[in-house]
């Protein structure tokens, strides 16, 4: 039977590339292309033992149905957390999400209608963009200068814009690895508040920095709400455990409860009491620790290997933290048609051009670091550098 | 800062009965209102060594990102399972979701623009109608007569109406414990096709049958694929592990990937892995039987106790499986306004007002007998009598 599907499913992409990609499970390529981390550090002695305790009290009250903000000793855990980062944050303030990409979804559910204008920067977190696409939002980005953001042009745009929220990944952002500066943290929250525009600040990578201590977030400097914080434990505990938390005002909060009971009722019990555990009895900030001390290992090697391969075609970020760095060669070269040439050659990235909203930008590729072993990373960066004779 | 929501945030009902029944969390009020399995009942040891042998591989893969459309091995199982019911069906067919609220959410997803028709079942699951409702559908209801769905009403309301989807639970419905019978299904899914209406079948209670054996879902009597249905392990192993499944042709589970990775990427690697290693290594059929004899024995003592105490005063639902009785009053009483009562005799139910989209009728009152003991049940439904000649 032929479906007839709502409007927005044709606004839903199925990405080419995901599919083209799938190629990078077989072991003899080396991938630069996925967003994941080292599975080889995962705690999962510590998150074993976690589980088992949690069931070792043979309280049955961890498989049944819970509440929909979440586990509330785990709340009040995440908001310590938060305070520490210097968002002021109690367990009324944190939300329970199955990863930081439901935290987005359910974002877009309560703000997005049709034809709003979400305000983000240029390029973007793909899986930002394809959920705020599936609410058939339309986007228009951030404008910079040679130095960061243009704040004549930020307000300028709000003013003729008027965009319904303002999606920001301030800190080691996917795909560029780049951060804003204190300044303009500051100076966007305060010509968003001006306006009134919200801020959705998404923090995945926050805690993976390299060069020095951490960056405070930009709700950090708000004084009501108008930021929304996204924070997931993907990147310093587990990805496969989906978990992950909105920090916003209670009026916000009572909204998203509504919204999550229509959408998957709760975040698994077991899975919030083993988190908690996890958190209370082991040692999350040690294991951040070990986990920065390998990337920025494999970071340096990357930039270290881009410089003797790559010098003098192509140019790159160098990003203090987070998981990524982004490649441009010069713009006659396309990525997307470059990368059957990187498979062939057993070597993988994701093209840049699906992380522009407006998708004509074809020069540029995201290269993982935080996956590939030391050794995959000299390898597979010769390998890239060998393609491009090819083209 | 006051936020701008989007239009569909007026459509979603944060529950003043939630709210309400917030106290029947009290000890010393025994609650006929959640929608709960009985957590004594649950293989908690088996789920326990189910985690522990999938962590005990040491294989972190457990803990990384993983596919959209679920665990390989777990897909298989269940198409399995869907084939001793009746079902055609491959692992290429079966879509893991986050219990089954997800997979109704992912529908609506697909499906519900504003204004479209959901036809539904007079009274609905609350949680359906709440999803649809955020979707910003209308509805309009099954035709019944004295002895069932009343066929030649069905079809002029679909000519009429052209609704979008056809919404149905047909076994052991939530709130009434009503179902369809094998004629009635045929009916409803020759009508629906006809027409090229999908039928979503919601069936969360199909195994919980208490009086001979189960009844063929409405999907094992179609050739295409004009049903998709929505199955959980919510009721027969445990809801807090929030695991379900969508039975769908291949291009639906094509759209549903797209769908599900803007929601949330993908269900918990670990809890599939745990689920699969459960579903193989014990005896879920068993265990289910367990189940059953249990809320056989609930489900006659509440009936039995009702008959005692009001046999003259309303009539109610005798259901065959599933966990809700659904009781009538005299259509002078209003549920709502008699819950106040109920509470301070320490006994608890849901109005059964909300259930039905046009919220018109208050006598009735659904009673859950699967999380109550025995002797909860017995003292429940004389404090339940008692409140009536205050009203």
């Amino acid at each position: 039977m032929p479906y007839t599907f709502a409007e927005r499913v044709n606004h839903m992409e199925n990405s080419a590339i995901r599919e083209l990609l799938k190629v990078t499970e077989q072991p003899q390529i080396i991938s630069f292309a996925g967003g994941l981390p080292a599975p080889e550090l995962f705690p999962l002695k510590e998150i074993q033992e976690s589980y088992a305790q949690v069931f070792g009290t043979g309280d049955p009250s961890v498989l049944q149905y819970g509440t929909t903000e979440g586990y509330l000793p785990l709340r009040e855990e995440i908001a310590a957390q938060m305070r520490i980062k210097g968002i002021q944050a109690e367990a009324e303030n944190i939300f329970l999400t199955n990863g930081s990409q439901q935290g987005l979804d359910l974002i877009a559910k309560l703000f997005i209608n049709p034809g709003d204008i979400v305000l983000l920067q240029n390029p973007s977190y793909l899986g930002a963009i394809q959920t705020f696409r599936s609410y058939q939002a339309n986007f228009e980005t951030i404008p910079t200068n040679g130095t960061g953001i243009d704040s004549a042009a930020l307000e300028l745009s709000i003013k003729l814009n008027r965009p319904k929220i303002i999606y920001l990944a301030p800190t080691y952002q996917n795909p560029t690895g780049t951060t804003l500066t204190v300044e303009e943290r500051k100076m966007v929250l305060r010509i968003a508040s001006k306006y009134n525009i919200p801020i959705i600040e998404d923090d995945p990578y926050g805690e993976l920095h390299y060069d020095g201590s951490s960056i405070l977030p930009i709700r950090s400097f708000s004084t009501e709400d108008e930021v929304v914080y996204l924070g997931t434990f993907s990147k310093t505990l587990a990805p496969g455990l989906r978990l992950g938390w909105i920090v916003g005002g209670k009026d916000l909060i009572t909204k998203l409860v509504v919204a999550k009971q229509g959408t998957d009722l709760h975040t698994s019990t077991l899975l919030q009491k083993a988190t908690h555990y996890y958190l209370t009895h082991f040692n999350p900030i040690q294991h951040i620790e070990t986990i920065r001390q390998a990337y920025k290992i494999r970071r340096d090697l990357m930039l270290n290997e881009l410089k003797e391969n790559f010098n003098d075609q192509a140019i790159w970020t160098e990003p203090s933290g987070g998981m990524f760095i982004w490649l441009t060669l010069p713009e006659a070269y396309d990525t997307l048609k470059l990368l059957p040439y990187a498979l062939a050659s057993n070597v993988a990235y994701v093209p840049g051009v699906n992380f522009f909203t407006d998708g004509k930008i074809y020069s540029n590729m995201r290269l993982n670091f935080s996956n590939p072993s030391p050794l995959q990373i000299k390898q597979g960066i010769k390998r890239l550098a060998s393609i491009l004779p090819n083209y």
